[in-house]
């Protein structure tokens, strides 16, 4: 029976709340603990905690947190929770999952301040509820991984960018987690991982992820992905979406959309994998923010590659159009083209 | 008029060569001289000096070097020369061009052996053999560069890989060179210079050229080349060639096959620009050698990046196919489809 070394890189301890701070991997493995909202809303902003759906749990975990630090009435406890949850929103302004967690709370604040019978009930409800948060993102990414690991077959050679791993989530991993499972169900894999410049995310997270789980892998630039395409058996794409469109158009990490048409150029299958909630139902088109041109020229603010004041492309992320995507894998099944009705279907599932 | 900030990157003067240390730019502009073919030969090995047509220059001007440092008899000088050609012939190995120039000296060495009437008719012979290998590269590229303008237009937005600019050649630059000239000939540009990791000679070299040479430009990510083409408005990809094969398809910098597959999505059209002693007659494939991995872990020796084991894929080249290739400028003129033809005119030319 093959082992994972699965990482829950947030979670509730005794009143406090304890992460692996990202920034430091693979250099170091450093824990913190914290009771502070300031210190936790830190941590969100300076990328400590990272990934869209382990922001949401960190900020579920944070409004619970808030509630059981809170002293006196029901009242008070409400005014000290709306009070840190504005300085947990600001924390990342883009990030969907942040509001959608912070929102869940406060709803569940506001029912539990009318229904609660006092305030110990109200803390611990509201604990109970960002635990939830965070077993039901768990479960999503598990049933995610059974849909995706059906379509991996022995031999396979996955080629991934980024990280979409147990790092950036509950546990276990979104699209990660697809190549999880097949490697649990005992699928002979390999898998080739992108750097992901300028923030390496590919080359320091899911790297370190992949060799404590001992699936093997190769690194590359990622310039050399056409190359592992035509030279090393490249037959499968699996990378995480931010944010898909009905169109079935989706954005990701810069460089995504570049390994979609050299994935087409190949016949190999193109897949994304995230969670229903990526799925945004009114938007026709996505804007792409530009990061700090500092990133570009100073890799991870250690090794400046160029002129100090080059000028600078630096998109966050790109698109990438629906006619490139073999499918769309979720915890509710694969979504196939023509999109807007599959997507549909797999919505009210 | 526009002007220009031409580098020599190595050159004699006084006895010594002099040539300018790229494994420190962009940080320090540090020049070093040196009358020690070993010096010299260290020098090419450790890529203080790089770039094709620049190491066959430096090799041409070593053995120069070596006949003048040489005393004793015509016999003697010649037995210093082979001995010293050898030396310069294991700094590395897979180059065509050191290996062309050090032949062309050593057959020249030959006939001045019998010819020349004494010692210093000999050795000055050989210094003018070499200085006439740099300034053929330097005419050759200026005439590349105008075959090469004379395709850009106004608002042309260019996408370069790598450095194939002055640095690599004997001045001027053969890719970069054909940059140059349209922008001398006054023409509205705009670059796009890619990072090109792992050895990042895009981001330290060609961004250094061209901003001394304040032509317009922008630095991107290796991934961020599909979001340029689509949303920065590339109209060209101008880069160089290391070979190039009768039938149009040639090997160059790790990266340059995903650009050409993602220049044709775009319906970019992707030049290739490099003089025709690129030009393999014989081989009907070609063999990619694979790098250090380390280079892959720890950019430039300075910033690790991944988990200290991790395996990795470093190939140094890759390989376009010709149905992607648009035309291969050189200095005899472009050709274009079908290359076998095309390329059978430009080298009898």
């Amino acid at each position: 029976m093959r082992k994972i070394n699965d990482i829950v890189p947030v979670y509730w301890k005794n009143g406090r709340i304890k992460w692996i701070d990202q920034t430091k991997i693979p250099w170091k493995e450093e824990w913190e603990t914290s009771s502070s909202i300031n210190e936790l809303a830190k941590a969100i902003k300076t990328l400590e905690i990272r990934g869209a759906p382990t922001i949401g749990i960190a900020a579920a975990l944070g409004i619970a947190l808030s509630a059981h630090n809170a002293s006196g009435n029901m009242a008070s406890i409400v005014k000290q929770v709306r009070k840190d949850a504005i300085i947990l929103g600001k924390t990342r302004p883009t990030a969907v999952n942040l509001f959608w967690a912070i929102n869940r709370m406060l709803d569940k604040t506001e029912k539990l301040a009318k229904a609660a019978s006092n305030p110990s009930e109200l803390k611990e409800s509201l604990l109970k509820e960002a635990l939830s948060i965070q077993k039901e993102n768990v479960e999503s990414n598990r049933r995610m991984g059974r849909f995706g690991s059906a379509i991996i077959k022995d031999g396979d050679v996955i080629l991934t960018h980024c990280n979409a791993g147990a790092l950036a989530t509950g546990g276990f991993g979104s699209s990660y987690g697809v190549i999880r499972t097949a490697w649990l169900d005992g699928k002979d894999i390999r898998v080739i991982a992108t750097h992901t410049a300028p923030l390496y995310q590919g080359a320091r997270l899911t790297a370190w992820e992949l060799s404590r789980d001992k699936i093997p892998f190769q690194l590359i630039t990622d310039n050399m992905v056409a190359y592992a395409m035509k030279n090393a058996g490249v037959s499968k794409v699996i990378l995480g979406a931010d944010r898909i469109l009905m169109s079935g158009d989706f954005a990701n990490k810069i460089g995504t959309y570049g390994i979609a048409i050299m994935a087409k150029r190949h016949n190999v299958p193109f897949y994304t994998a995230a969670p229903i909630s990526t799925i945004d139902q009114k938007a026709r088109s996505i804007t792409i923010e530009q990061r700090n041109p500092e990133e570009v020229r100073n890799l991870l603010g250690r090794l400046q590659v160029t002129v100090p004041d080059a000028p600078v492309l630096n998109p966050a992320f790109d698109v990438t159009p629906h006619d490139l995507v073999s499918g769309i894998i979720t915890e509710n099944g694969i979504a196939r083209a023509p999109y807007n009705s599959s997507l549909r279907k797999i919505l009210h599932k």
